[in-house]
């Protein structure tokens, strides 16, 4: 495949998340990239089968599964426009009262896990709803969660516990913090590689409905505002960057996983660990433009 | 048409900008939608020969043109991400050392002003090819501007004048700021109807190209980052509400217009006085996403 | 005394501290001052026998004491300037890196309290010498804290936790922040009179030297760098306000206490519990000032 | 006179202020002192006849004229609270709708001058009456402005400008913003020696009186609240800083002066035009810090 010759010489340029020590020790010269059709035909290159951190690629997760059990309500407690901060900001949270400008940014992502914990009431049925969601939509039930990972990001977790805790001096908070922190950071270490996270998406691609086994994880409407907040919200202060340059919707994490949806056709992920000054997939995002521009399947 | 009886009953619900003496006076109850494809066919609905203030959708035009000339180097002045704050703020813009986040927010659009006058020496030249620019766009040679209008908003534009002098700190300002931002106010209150907008913006559905005239404006490239844009920033804050309802990139204005492309079919032009509470025309974006919903041209 | 005849018909204008439910419950109609000279007379109006939260008064006891133990070191954790900003913001910290403005606002307060338990090891030992500290410099060693008051104050205290992880995200933090939490909270629950209050606090008015027991408790420079801390910072928000209508170093509380010093001459505290629109007591700096204007006690 | 000998070491550390070029000029290394009692005698050491730019000293005359002109009205305009932000920030003055927080950083003097060019209704008028309240409490009416600093600082001082338009744009700037920031930039320019300041100063150190003259400018109430707010925020974001050192009501300019009054005793004048990094004299702050500790004239 073209994409993968053309993308050799940057695999030395990113660098891996160095702030969170057990993400610090992945190889960082990896590539994958896998394309899941509708029909069930995956194209894949590199390292498909290697598995990797999904984290905050977790988001996208958590927000559709709250959406489908709290519909419009969750909107009360998170936005839906882009924040124009850093991820993980404390200054806007505090301007506008406690109230996430969308579910991607940490402390939305936050909220959305603290919803779902007000439903199933506990860490464990909390966390393994989540991790059954995402089995569910990626036809997939061996997908595991890495034990070192969420604990060494736990442990140096201090601003997510402070917009926590923000976010609970504005009434934005309904449980204890402490176990809905485990829970997000056991979510964003979840497992998963591209041959799985494209088919996880793919009822994204195609209005709520998986094409293949034909279940529906939640509605056309729903699965549209999932996608516009991708596009305009999905890559943290790049998003505007990844709009032009991929002109997909999409969702990027620190592991160095990216997944994007080409409407009514296909779901792609990639995977390279080392990241751009945005926290991004240097490489990932890099393939997926070329990808874009030899295919023409940006939405633009 | 099916859109225009399903918002008759919304013509009351917006309120007209009231901060701008000039355009406090227009009638709110009108309406007004063209489609116009690649082959100049065009479809109507309403008043679409009333002229109105296209406002901040000039945006889109002066932007355009300051690509065409400076290329990637406009962007060492202006940015390319969403704002996350209001369309006049001058917190980030103090916090980011003068660099405006995106062409679409005022600062945004007044370094780009300030780019052209840079270009074009005099007021009257700069405001001219603007003028020009989009006379070239729309292959109508007859539109203009409106006095009234631009001096009713340079009279109250001192946070335009703030944000101008805020920037020139910065050494992010090159010329005198009088004629830069009577510059800036003229190009607003350029007046045109739905009929002459969609057809101006049909190179932006076309990759730059005029499909009617095979005339060039910007490269396939920097038509996407202009969509790019549009699609992320065009709404100020309701951006990520404009993706989701819509779903397609656009550009609105104070003036009640709308602009909207669908990449290689058409362009949609819609104009409403009545204003929601993020300033975009109410009963044209409901207009809007009934024709997104209807004929799915959604990019999602 | 006249100023307790003055101030009667204020009594019922304050509103006591609502955000702390144990705070909440006290009578509201109350008064007392002391005043405590060099000599050791004082004179008493009111119910100078009845005790109260000491509160935010209890952040010049600990900075006091971090300032022995530490010297100028304490300095790179927290600074000596006005905060602008209401005494719980995040945006500041935020902005400047972790580093609180002064130690009377909470943020810095915090870190001072953290500064002596990386001292003294534990939470009991430091809260200990925390207390042992106000009992030796009030020569009086019956004080103790409320048990009921920081547990209510500790259950709802998300914000300052927040605070606590903001600083830790920025290495401006060196324990366990729960048991630094519940030390700060304790200290504030410790409660006093107005009796004791005066006479705690009157090194300060001689130069860090109890004049009555010739103790010294801090260097003359320091002694003079906590009066200006309080004059500049003392009082939140108002205290521009205090310095003009009082114009003597102090501190407030909102259990409602103030002390001031009139350096080389006395010490003075109020205390009623009805509270201003900015946190301080209302009765108790209107007897302030009238103190200052008919004694001329003013340091301007 | 000791101070002069123990500065002499300091006077090669400053910098003299280089963002104004007219000011840049100055020769860094020279020192004058002067201090001025109730009866008239002076003491005067190093070049107590040289003048130089007051800058922000002239806050301090224009604000005391316009308190004696509107009173307590004048509070609806301007705050008495310290900033805790760059002298210059937009920031806050956008967060609080416009009204700056005390008169003595950029915005408060501007809109204090725009005060009374609403009273005395022309440029030349207002300035006028500014330079002819400098010359009254000096009692010396030789005092002229320097037409090459003022022009030097108009040509750059667009910040200042922004900031007028932002408080314009708040509807808290009554008349044309050209005439008035031109004024500002004038009173800014005015010259006087450590001689004519120290002297100008007296009458707050006399409650409101010219000690000499017996000529009141302001009430005691006012003269209380002048010099509450020089001790608050007189230093810009070093007001603290300046408390503690020195630890009297005072005001700085970036021309390299400074005054302060030891309430009751006299007025003091420094110049130095080498600055510390806060902007203000390095060489003056050490000898007003040396003054205070070797005399014990610290209000604390």
């Amino acid at each position: 495949m073209e994409i993968e010759q053309e993308i050799q010489p940057l695999l030395t340029e990113g660098s891996v998340a160095n702030y969170i020590p057990a993400l610090a020790k992945v190889e960082p010269h990896q590539f994958a990239m896998t394309l899941t059709l509708f029909d069930g035909t995956t194209y894949s290159v590199g390292c498909s089968e290697t598995k990797f951190s999904i984290q905050s690629i977790s988001k996208v997760f958590s927000f559709t599964k709250s959406l489908s059990l709290y519909g419009k309500k969750i909107y009360e407690r998170v936005g839906k426009e882009p924040s124009g901060n850093a991820f993980n900001s404390l200054v806007q949270l505090e301007y506008e009262n406690g109230i996430p400008r969308n579910p991607f940014i940490n402390a939305g992502a936050i909220a959305v896990t603290d919803s779902l914990y007000s439903y199933y009431k506990n860490e464990d049925d909390t966390f393994n709803h989540i991790l059954q969601f995402i089995k569910d939509t990626s036809n997939n039930f061996e997908l595991d969660y890495n034990d070192e990972v969420w604990k060494s990001e736990y442990e140096c977790g201090y601003r997510n516990i402070s917009l926590a805790n923000l976010m609970k001096s504005f009434d934005n908070f309904e449980n204890e913090i402490d176990p809905v922190i485990k829970t997000y950071f056991k979510q964003c270490s979840i497992e998963m590689n591209t041959f799985e996270l494209s088919r996880a998406m793919l009822f994204l691609a195609n209005h709520g409905v998986d094409p293949i086994t034909q279940k529906r994880f939640v509605t056309q409407s729903q699965a549209k505002r999932i996608n516009a907040i991708m596009l305009t919200c999905g890559h943290y202060d790049a998003s505007g960057e990844f709009a032009f340059h991929v002109g997909l919707p999409g969702k990027s994490g620190v592991g160095g996983g990216i997944v994007a949806i080409v409407p009514d056709v296909m779901s792609i992920s990639v995977f390279s660990p080392g990241l751009n000054s945005w926290g991004n997939s240097l490489v990932g995002t890099k393939a997926l433009e070329l990808f874009t521009t030899k295919t023409s399947h940006s939405i633009f």
